[in-house]
This record gives structure tokens, C-alpha cells and sequence, in this order.
């Protein structure tokens, strides 16, 4: 689906908002791709980000695409307005391997309230080739100031 | 609900296999209470582990629930067997604040291959007020070595 | 959680709305109980409401279950209101199976645009006996008329 | 995806055992596709399926959802397997209106004991266009008879 944004400046205000969250920094998280609907979030790998069997923990995966499902709505949403996630649901694939990880979120269906969005969570090999490791489905809540 | 172990040393395994998930060193999270069935991992308030607006990221709530739900269901676990998180969904009920958090999970419905865990996520105030900040339903998988 | 309602008249809205619910008809489910942030389901068990192993079908546990969450958040907000479920989980923990079924909806957090109710369904042998076969976790929107 | 099936009888086996699905005499609802990994199922409206306002149930769009992620699921294990659906989310995109319903599920990740599912239910207008009304993400499991 193509998505027209109604904030002109979304963008700017996503990096501006991405910054501000402090533990994308703690895990290294970059913001990969913003376009109307559309965010991408990557991750390297990191051995402190890991559960007791070395894969990265279902919760460092949920954590990139949660914020991934949240600007994705964002990018939708009037100048000015604040997300929170309210919910979502995460099936874990496989084990979160990979060189580095990449969140991919994805709006279904934007709404003046709530915008319900899907991420998909790859591993990415040292080669290259990608494995699909989570999908989420997630609704987020748009509050105006 | 009441439980009975399996696994006489289940809460040692649990014990080492936390102290293996370096993710819980990065956060500062601490095994708070090991029972059959049940499980809670503490977590201090830090400034680096937030979202844009200073509360705790959904993406730690979620990692100390998720964890709290996976030693839960492995403490009715045989002995030697391994555990993996499916999926879950969780609720973000309240912005995430407090001085520290509290993640209680619980056994719903204990299983030879799955396992359904309720898990409870508190924010705890300076005066000890308790806040519930987030439920989640996970599914668990046993795999036997 | 003891919650108080208020709309006065909650309890007579639930029963004329859950009069209008065509589908509660066709398969004989009932009401069972109506208080502040607290509704019950009833259904009888009928083989023509089964899935291929003549359990009872999960939409129909779902069916009921969500009818008990929406009617447990209306309880609870203001005269006039509707209602309409955004999302929910169910993990399905048994083989529906029972003589009658039963849906339990309580509200875990109210709200005045979003509220959160979980739902456990019961089957109910000859007996009398009890059993889980299936806890909800639902999102309920509050839309004032 | 484009996934191979095992089992050279599989469509035969979904059309034997959605036959003996009772719940689908009862809604009208009726197999519209079978192919390895993917099922729909068409289901007429009917008055007798609503809710309040007269859409048709979320349980009921629930119901047609589930039986096509469970065969969908269904179309990749072995011969002689039997499924069951173990958890689903749904997130309700729009009131369910429609002439009829079409609910269309994909496996994304095929396993020997789990498979997850994806479908998408949507109304089809007199004119006919399709609305998507709600997506669903289900973990199926496989038991070996």
C-alpha cells in the first residue's frame, strides 16, 4: 500500500524522536529507512544483548520492532501528535541469529486514533542472505498535544 | 494455582541459565523470586533504557516479562530440557514509570510441549505504590536435549 | 478489582444490546451475569457448533469470549456509549469440550477511550466439574455516540 | 511463499475434514481455495451472524479466519497429522459490512510441530470490492496420530 504523509516535516521529527530514545543507543540501534508508513530499524549483533543460548533475546527483537510499528504509524500521523503502542503480538520464527538485525514495520491500516501495523524482524548472515526471524502485529495510539 | 516441580533442582538451573542471558547484566535485572510456576525478575529504573518521552522503552517491559514467562514455564520443566518463547502478546496499560519495575509471571496451563504463562509487569514508586503497567500471555515451547 | 459503574442503567443496556446480537440466538448462548466490569456467557454445548473433531469450534469459543469482554468494558463506561472490540489474543489450552461453556470477562483496566478486559472460558462437564479451555486477552474501544 | 505440499491427498483431506466442521454448515461458509500453504473460505452474510449494529460478529470473523490458517497449516504436514489451532490474535481493521466474506490465510513459517499462519478476512461489496476487515496471526500445532 502507498501511504501520503500529512506532516510535511515526519522525517526530521522521527530522527528527532528516535534520538531522544536512549535505549536505542544503549543497544547500538540505527534508524535504516523512513518513508510514509514505512521505517526500518537495524541492529548489529552483540553478545550482551544475548538470551543463555547466544541468540539475541526475544526481547531486543521485540524492542527494534516495536519502535519500528510505532514510527511507522508516526510517519502517518498530523504535525505535532504523540504515539504510544497500546498492544502488540510477536511469533518468534526462529532462533534470532545473524551478523546484524533488521526491523521492517510496516502500517495496514492508519487511522485518525489507532494505526495497526505489521514489523517483520530478519536475521541478516555474514553472506548477505536474510532469514525472516519474527512478525508483529501491533496497534499504536495517536495523541494529539 | 499450585504447582509441584519436576525437577528438584529447578531453581539452580534457573539461577544459571539467567546468569547466562547477558541482555540481564546490560539492564541490571535481577531473578527476584523462583517458585514452581512462578517467577519475578526485578529491574531499577535507568534514564538509558527509555522511549522518547523518559518512560521505560515497551521493548525492556516486554524483555523482563518475556524472561519472567520463560523460567516460569521451565521451572515445571523436566530436568535437562530447554525452553524457547513462541510467542506472546502483550497489553502496555499505563506509561511505563517508576523508581523500579517488577515483572511476575505465572503458569496458566503447564504443558509436556507447551507451556501458557501469564506475566504482570509493575512499576514500583519511590512511596512502594504498585502499579500494574503491562499483562502479557506467552507461549512456551520445551525441547527436550 | 471492585469497579463501579456510571451509567445507571448498565445492566438493562447489556441485555437489550445482547438481544440485538443475532449470532448469541443462532447459538443459544446466554447471559449469565451482569455486574460492574464483570459479565458472564452461557452456552450449551450443540454438535452442530464443533469443529472436525467434534470439539467445540475455537471461533465459537472466541465468539463468546469477546461478547463477555466488549459487554465487561461497556459495564463500565457512560450512559450512551458504544462499543466495539479492536484486537484481541486467545491462547485455546484444551479440547473444548463440556456439556455447557461458559465465558468470564473481567475488566483489567478501564479507560475512557481504550479499556482492557481479559476473558477465561470454562467447559463444564456433566459433573459439574470446571475446566480452563481458554483465557482472551481483548482491546475494547469506547466510541461516544 | 511457494511451498511444496507432502501429502499428495491433501486438498482431499481438507475438503473430508472441513465437511465434518459443523460450525461451517451452520454459517454457510464454504471452501473457496486449497493450494499448498494457502486456504480461503467464502462465507455468505447473513443476518443471524451479527452483532449489535448489525455487522457480522468478530467471533464469526474469527471463525472463518481460524479454519483457513488451521487448513492452511494443515496443506504441509505429513499424511494422517491432525491439527490444532493453539493461539491467535486478531486485530478488527473496520466494522465487518459485506455482501460476503473471504477469508484468506498463508503459512509464513511451515515447522514439524508448529506452524505460524497469517489471514486476512475481507467484505466484498455488491460492487465487488474487497475491504480488508481484520488480520490474524495464529500458531497451529501438528500431532502425529
Amino acid at each position: 500500500m502507498t501511504y501520503q504523509a500529512s506532516n510535511p516535516h515526519f522525517a526530521e521529527d522521527i530522527k528527532q524522536s528516535f534520538a531522544l530514545q536512549s535505549i536505542m543507543r544503549l543497544i547500538d540501534a540505527e534508524l535504516n529507512l523512513v518513508e510514509p508508513g514505512i521505517v526500518e530499524i537495524a541492529l548489529p549483533y552483540r553478545a550482551d544483548l544475548t538470551q543463555q543460548h547466544g541468540y539475541l533475546h526475544g526481547g531486543i527483537v521485540t524492542t527494534i520492532a516495536d519502535s519500528a510499528a510505532g514510527y511507522a504509524a508516526y510517519s502517518l500521523m498530523p504535525e505535532g501528535a504523540e504515539v504510544l503502542s497500546i498492544e502488540f503480538k510477536i511469533n518468534l520464527l526462529r532462533p534470532a541469529q545473524g551478523k546484524s538485525f533488521l526491523a521492517r514495520a510496516e502500517v495496514i491500516k492508519p487511522g485518525r486514533t489507532l494505526t495497526v501495523a505489521r514489523a517483520d524482524v530478519f536475521g541478516i548472515a555474514a553472506s548477505g542472505a536474510r532469514a525472516l526471524l519474527a512478525t508483529m502485529l501491533a496497534t499504536i495510539i495517536c495523541l494529539q498535544k
